[in-house]
């Protein structure tokens, strides 16, 4: 029950992912598109070919450049053009925007790669001294902004790209834990892992490019993670290279030897420190995998189900549950009859044994809930197409909608009320003048016993001004949501997007502790300067 | 499927618990226990009478006397000898003896009850003004020093005992949280949560007392941990008054929002602020409960099937393993002849039909490991002396043994290792000089895919210097721990006993960063001086 390994190749500079994989829409899925959103057919957003683009001349100072050629080797030390625009920024839709113009002006001075933990460490230390800010870069898939190349008040900025740290560094069989450094994609993790009959069952949207280290980082969840737990939970230690030394942190599955200090570098964003390598939970490769779809009659009886999962403690590996919206939106992707009601999906993976007993108790449960089995059909071509959603929001582009994603998680009590709050922003924000509402589409993907997550898809003309038409928007639902006092991010992390509700999330004082400890670990500020922690007032 | 309430009276100042339940040896277990430690029949250490303590004159500063009464009221600054008395520390061995030979000089020099969260912050803002140092007490159960009322660099030291904050806050039955102030008990907290049919599922050993701020603010792991989660899993959200302001931490059941800043109090020990409100994931009153023991031919067969039902992913509520030692010893204590093997106590509860399903899996891996079933009855005698075991202590030191527990946790692989490199260091430091090995008792008793906690008691003649018998094997026992690269607590918390093993646990760069966070929250140093953090070198 391998996963296919997806292995890819170098990420477009102005695009989701793979060039190869680029998607294209039909000329009818165009011409519906248009027509629901009120878009010319002469819309699309044209794209700055590479060779056209404007770099701004590398700034690195002499002596930072020749320290750094000296911590990590001359040919480590990559000012090139395609190699700086390769590292200007992530891939939220803000970026695509920018690149499509051709801005590409906050491209870093140099990218360093160094080779391993104590090269990661040397850099800091001529950053630091140098007074040139480092951005860790890991597989670049940030939709917040989390890599962009601000300078802050440093005098040049460096892309620290992490893929040199690409080693399977232990495994421990008994205890079922790997240690991984930092900058190993997901395929080539699993790839490393399956050759001792192991898996990680971490598989977000972004699991082509993603790194370890980027997970930690950042926090993120995979579609599994009912079964598998979010990227937190599988973190049984790590080490983090900081400009004031080396954090190991973690010395037991569990410990109350003070605070979890392993859950401060977790959600860091590279600006306490840089992670280097990380001890994670490893499972045996799954047995069997049964998938199921479910239909609901509508998104309050499905959310029911879902939530009668969560709390009752038997849960499925994945489940998520669109609503009626993004439902019959799939179904006409896939050119199939829209279905009423609400689609889910459920997959169980383990020891054979384990996954008969826990798929009757979950179906039992979902059918008491008002579920209807599917069947496994309908997952399969949602399995089929699990990393791709991406590359359509760049064909889409060029027909001239705008589509981005946002996520958000609150309580059970809380879901309903926050997800018209958020839909309402968002459809206040983007209905056009001629009246022409954007689509808001929605799921439950990530599940706890107190609540879950909410991931919206919005679509829109570009109209035009689309990077403020965005910008409005997204300010619009990110009030909405802490509004609700819901969290400003389940999984995509706060990068520069979100910094502006960071105070909403943890307070004034909350904000003074995580700059203390900023201060403590990165005294000279040069580490992913603008991200994370709130402008000071 | 209710627990017990449990409800005790007022803990007596010089032993465990409610006096009315004081343990007393039969004369032929004295003897078997004088025999096997090597000890006399008149070793017994005697206690001081609570008349005859000579308690040093409150040294509490006038103005500071006075702005206290104006933030709590006069009738809530106690400065009667019983109360200081009973402020005067935990319940670890060393205070057992201390009390005994009537030392209290550490006792506060007042006993501050607060009603609210808002009378906690005025009192820390009083005390971060008058230079006097804030003990947060709830059950004043620590093991660990973590109650003691040391006056760091501070004029003078209260307690700030929080049993006026004992309030039910809130129920949101759909998300299945109860939001609870910090001074309840567990036994008043059950009883609140069961008029709504809902249960918390945490039972540590201290259950009588314990506080639900005091799980909060030393990382407890209760004795169902395997199916209700260690307390730090328990907490969604929780709010906690500093000098500096109020912090609310915790704004969904999972964010990616930068670090969970949340965890940054579980396990702070009032050393960053005074944790006076939580919400919880809480359950429904389970529908049934099923004991089972089993017994393993020896540890190490023990040892696998626990891995294997950790890993496997169904996991009991409930599981413990007792080593050869224990078995026999416990055994003996009940009466009963001492079988080979190991013993393990096994609960299931929750929804019938659960149980039913886990059972049969969890049974059958345990078969398949080499158990063999017992049936209930075991497990209705450790159940019925569950809370129990501390108040044998104070009945063994009656008798000149000198009886104290300890706790460490790691990773499968290293869990013999760790507990053969313990118990050597806990015999070689008090084996008498005639040659008496103390008894030295193991178990397993919260577990994990990665790994698992150890915990062990040992009994030992007192001999002519208790106290210094007992430091000298603590240090041994710390050192073996921290040289196998385990942790020094995985449930008793850090307090004065596990400071100086904190650089070893997180490094000299984490206890920075836990300063940081200290010297932003607490500049004028009052919150609990002498915990967690070590000292300054």
């Amino acid at each position: 029950m391998t996963e296919p390994t997806h292995r890819v190749g170098e990420a477009s500079w102005d695009a989701w992912g793979d060039p190869a994989h680029a998607a294209s829409l039909t000329g009818s899925q165009r011409e519906l598109i248009g027509q629901v959103l009120g878009i010319a057919p002469d819309a699309g957003l044209p794209r700055t070919p590479e060779a056209e683009l404007r770099l701004p001349p590398g700034g690195l100072p002499r002596a930072a450049r020749a320290a750094l050629a000296t911590a990590v080797g001359d040919d480590h030390v990559d000012t090139r053009a395609a190699a700086r625009v390769r590292h200007a920024g992530g891939k939220s839709t803000p970026d695509l925007l920018r690149r499509r113009t051709g801005d590409v002006a906050d491209a870093p001075d140099a990218v360093v790669l160094p080779a391993d933990h104590d090269e990661v460490a040397a850099v800091l230390a001529v950053c630091a001294e140098h007074r040139v800010a480092v951005v860790p870069f890991g597989g670049g898939t940030s939709v917040v902004g989390g890599v962009e190349p601000l300078r802050g008040g440093c005098d040049a900025a460096v892309a620290l790209d992490l893929r040199r740290l690409d080693r399977l560094v232990a495994v421990d069989a008994t205890s079922r834990t790997a240690t991984l450094q930092a900058g190993l994609r997901t395929p080539e993790a699993e790839e490393l892992l399956g050759a001792h009959g192991l898996t990680l069952g971490h598989q977000p949207q972004s699991y082509e490019y993603a790194t370890i280290g980027g997970y930690a980082a950042t926090r993120s969840s995979g579609q599994s993670s009912a079964g598998y737990g979010r990227f937190d939970d599988m973190v049984v230690s790590l080490r983090a290279a900081t400009p004031r030394g080396t954090l190991d942190l973690g010395r037991a599955p569990s410990s109350a030897a003070g605070p979890e200090l392993r859950r401060l570098l977790l959600g860091s964003e590279g600006v306490f420190g840089v992670i280097t390598e990380v001890t994670l939970r490893v499972h045996p490769v799954a047995e069997e995998r049964h998938d199921e779809a479910w239909t609901f009659p509508d998104f309050a009886t499905g959310v029911a189900a879902l939530r009668a999962l969560a709390q009752d403690g038997v849960r499925p590996t994945l489940v998520r549950l669109s609503d009626e919206q993004e439902t019959s939106v799939n179904a006409v992707l896939a050119g199939e009859e829209a279905a009423p009601g609400c689609l889910a999906v459920v997959t169980h993976e383990g020891r054979a044994e384990r996954v008969a007993a826990v798929r009757e108790l979950c179906a039992a449960a979902l059918r008491r809930a008002g579920g209807s089995d599917l069947g496994p059909d309908p997952v399969a071509h949602w399995r089929s197409g699990r990393y791709l959603a991406p590359y359509l929001r760049d064909a889409l582009l060029d027909a001239g909608v705008l589509a981005e994603t946002l996520e958000t998680a609150t309580t059970w009590s809380g879901l309903h009320g926050l997800r018209d709050a958020v839909t309402q922003a968002l459809t206040g924000a983007l209905t056009t003048r001629d009246g022409a509402a954007p689509l808001v589409l929605c799921h439950v993907s990530h599940v706890y016993p107190e609540g879950a997550s909410l991931y919206f898809t919005v679509a829109a003309a570009t109209g035009e001004d689309p990077l403020g038409r965005w910008r409005t928007a997204k300010r619009a639902a990110s009030d909405a949501i802490a509004a609700c006092g819901a969290t400003i991010s389940h999984h995509h992390a706060v990068g520069t997007e979100h910094r502006p509700w960071m105070q909403d999330e943890v307070g004034p004082l909350g904000v003074e502790v995580l700059r203390a400890v900023k201060d403590t670990l990165d005294p000279a500020g040069v580490l992913n300067p603008g991200k994370l922690l709130p402008e000071r007032s």
